[in-house]
């Protein structure tokens, strides 16, 4: 059985006014995750704003969780770039910094082809030394990981698991039943979804990586407990009230802001209104929330229960 | 009358067998351009595979091509990242090494909106000594500068010109119309496309950056230069010969490998066969073309004279 | 509580070689439906090649439906056009022939807006007087229905039900939650997925309408008793032998057919190997399968039982 | 040389306020477009609202435009509708009514495929007597036609023309070669665009279908003349003063409305203003435009000289 597995939250980036790491709120902040029971934590994930975080900012990332955590958990760094030798760089840097795996997409900004996106995974597996998670996120790269590939990459030892932030739940089913047909049990699969993460357990998902949990690790960990305890009925009632507080990222219009800034502002703000970091600056050019916006944020959270 | 006009091609860089940059090809490839009379360059445009160069190897190429030009055209950098603060770091260097002009998207991977796009530039111009060239190309970025954004941008000084790369060619001439309107002279258009220079140059646009110019730099001048005589005949039959030329960007098919890839894998082909650069190899995970698409370039090349 | 409710096939419609409507086999079809005690049947939905048929074939179809079931089970009838006046034709027709219930999409071709999507709803019901269901399909359609309008159109009297074939299982969630958090207890809302039927039900849907039930309407019936018994694992094990199913519909590779005719060409396959139809004939434009692509899809069946 | 050449303006549909085809109206709009000197007339295009048409109006249409025209100039009759046996029906009411050619899109709704769409060509030709247009649509169909295939369909008979609406003027320019070197000049090559005309034609186009025509045929049939005369000078100001009353398509923002009755509500309300027909209503569901959008319209006309 893989130590790969539970609910690991993929951490938001607190930052100072010059959008340096707040290293401060970022250690409390994972000392809020541990206190939930969270079973790992992925730094440099699309929710940690890494694609605006300059590279000297994403090392002192990964060392602060690393030092911090101190072992405890996992740490899983996202080493996210356009393609293979500059990915290549971030693997170096995760590795010296003491991560125990790394997440990796396929490469964007250049029209590429699943051939290629096998190919890049294999290329990178050949020089990391950790094991490798592909980060299959359509919403951000503009392609679709193929499940025959993801399966026969897991076969040839390229990659240790998935997270599927896809969207796609029945491709994510289909390619369960793939791993179980092919005996692939070592390969582990993680939802990247906030909303079906009951559903994604049941399924025989080795875990959840859910945004959110910034907002409320423990909900997530309930979920976790209950499923495996077999108490569906109380894990779908705790879904529901997460899924009903994941309306905070709607709370700014698509008019006003993109889908991004809107979900990341949400999350950081209500991570500063439960005190878990200082300051909900957002990195450029996202665009703040306003008082109406973080208004209704507070709104939710006190129906929630979490302020 | 601004100084960036003309057939201003964006660079492919050649590299060794180790992909770092072949700075001996990548000078006689200069002057193959400057021989031609191309009216300035544009390095670490997607064409140079600048999404495939870590951060060092872009350095070089431009400290390699605004020593090796000499101030006798202009030198465009491309400073290609997700967003702001990235995109910012290229920028220092790309200032340092003696770049002319920058060139920059919007941000990308993030979900972002027009309102953080206009942000994005505006920052990054408030910083920046250069000018900035705004890069429009929804098939890298995913999303289309908006028009009324761009002129504002113009009018208020952030931009000092476009690449267009979107392939929208009615938008193309409407913003063209708006910058007459608005009395913005000084804000220089380009054209990124190969195949309608000609046309482009007719609807007011101050010059073209052809990618195919790496392989046949003296077609786009003539173009230009016909084009400037009011011969228009003559134009059109350079436009159309270069149009067929084109033909070996398809030389693989997609089945095989993504677009990006057989494209520059064509260019880059075709340069070293004509003599340009030594090593036709391209950066992971791209794949290499086969002998008979190879073959296939041969022949394109030949027939239109160029071998 | 609604009687609409459970497993709904969305009928394939059997065909002569001259493509008009094979009513014997359509009503052996039906027979083998109502033996497998599905709870309703969808005529006229995308997997009856509703495009692809004539106006005077349509009619045959729920003519042929409603007299044969005589009403042990209800008969939705899909409405599928363009717009508006196109759709209410349809529904004319429908009304006639004694459907139920309506099955209507959003607007295509046309390129729409919530707006008017909206509109579009509101004005087919102030004409009709059978239940609708709108029928969420972008692949078809290209636009997806917004949440907040689809339950204020239930709240409003004007939607009876949903069927949800977006594949956005998360929104999907969230729908259900906010029909619960209305007290919207008698808008009925169906999953269209073939993948996570037993998902959908643990999650509150009233029931579903998968294609594959076409092939198998048993299975997917043992899901629906087995979840409502609370035997949640038999479920999952059906569920997955139905996703493992499923793979007929990738028989036909995508370079040689599209998806459309890859997916109903695999059903109607299948249909006719389980002696439910006659001739497996699909309309044009339509591409047959092959000889290894039938018998790809007959080891399948073997290997699931059904043959 | 082909009798297809020319401005041939896609019609707009003239409504009473039921909905039934204004007759009336209709036969002044011809009048106003055979006075202006237009090459031919397209009813039942995109911009007749045709998607939104019940069939018998359709037909009232078609039978209209013959009667009124009397071979004065061709009239082109779109046959669109989702797949073959759809559009067989639709070709037969085109025949019988009197019409000159048919435009027909590949199929929609359904997950097509281009082997599909060459066989939906084929077989609607094989039963076919008139001449059949493609029409390259993607905006509506969402899918483009394949270059080559259309070229083969050109050179076995099966097409007689294309209208390009794909917005895509470099792959449109690359079809025009392609016709050039095969010796096609029997295929008829219409621009769909209202905004690059003149470059159109200096490509080699036989014509162009622009909407923009309902409210101005004068200026480009101005432009058809002086790009023949060589006059490329005054066709391009004439096209820049199209292009600009075009922004009447923008008068209703996208927040409010579809683009696609923002576009027609502009061009029927601007019709209504210059007093080409008596109500400017739109079918079902589409939004009308309001007051302050109408006054808009109403300048820009004004600005144009057109009122």
């Amino acid at each position: 059985m893989t130590r790969f597995t539970g609910i690991i939250p993929p951490l938001c980036t607190p930052f100072r006014d010059d959008f340096t790491i707040d290293v401060d709120s970022l250690r409390r902040h994972l000392d809020v995750q541990l206190d939930a029971g969270v079973h790992g934590v992925f730094v440099l994930g699309s929710s940690s704003e890494v694609a605006f975080l300059p590279d000297r900012q994403r090392r002192v990332v990964i060392e602060t969780a690393v030092a911090h955590v101190g072992g405890r958990i996992p740490v899983l760094a996202g080493c996210i770039d356009m393609t293979t030798l500059r990915v290549a760089e971030h693997i170096r840097v995760a590795e010296e910094a003491g991560a125990d795996a790394l997440v990796i997409t396929a490469p964007y900004y250049t029209r590429t082809h699943s051939a290629e996106i096998e190919q890049h995974f294999r290329l990178l597996h050949a020089q990391a030394s950790l094991p490798i998670f592909a980060y299959d996120i359509p919403v951000a790269v503009h392609s679709k990981l193929d499940r025959e590939m993801v399966l026969r990459l897991a076969e040839d030892g390229v990659l240790a698991g998935l997270k599927d932030s896809s969207g796609d739940e029945a491709g994510f089913g289909a390619l369960l039943l793939g791993r179980r047909e092919r005996g692939l049990s070592e390969f582990a699969v993680f939802t990247g979804s906030e909303l079906v993460v009951d559903l994604a357990l049941q399924m025989g998902a080795d875990g959840a990586v859910p945004g959110l949990a910034n907002v409320d690790p423990a909900g997530y960990v309930t979920i976790w407990d209950r499923v495996r305890a077999g108490d569906l009925a109380t894990a779908r009632r705790e879904q529901d009230r997460l899924m009903r507080l994941y309306d905070i990222t709607h709370a700014a219009p698509p008019e006003r802001m993109g889908r991004g800034s809107a979900g990341l502002g949400a999350f950081k703000a209500a991570m500063k209104m439960r005190g878990f970091i200082d300051n909900s600056v957002m990195a450029p050019p996202q665009l703040p929330l306003n008082d109406e916006e973080l208004l209704r944020i507070k709104g939710a959270l006190t129906e929630a229960g979490l302020l």
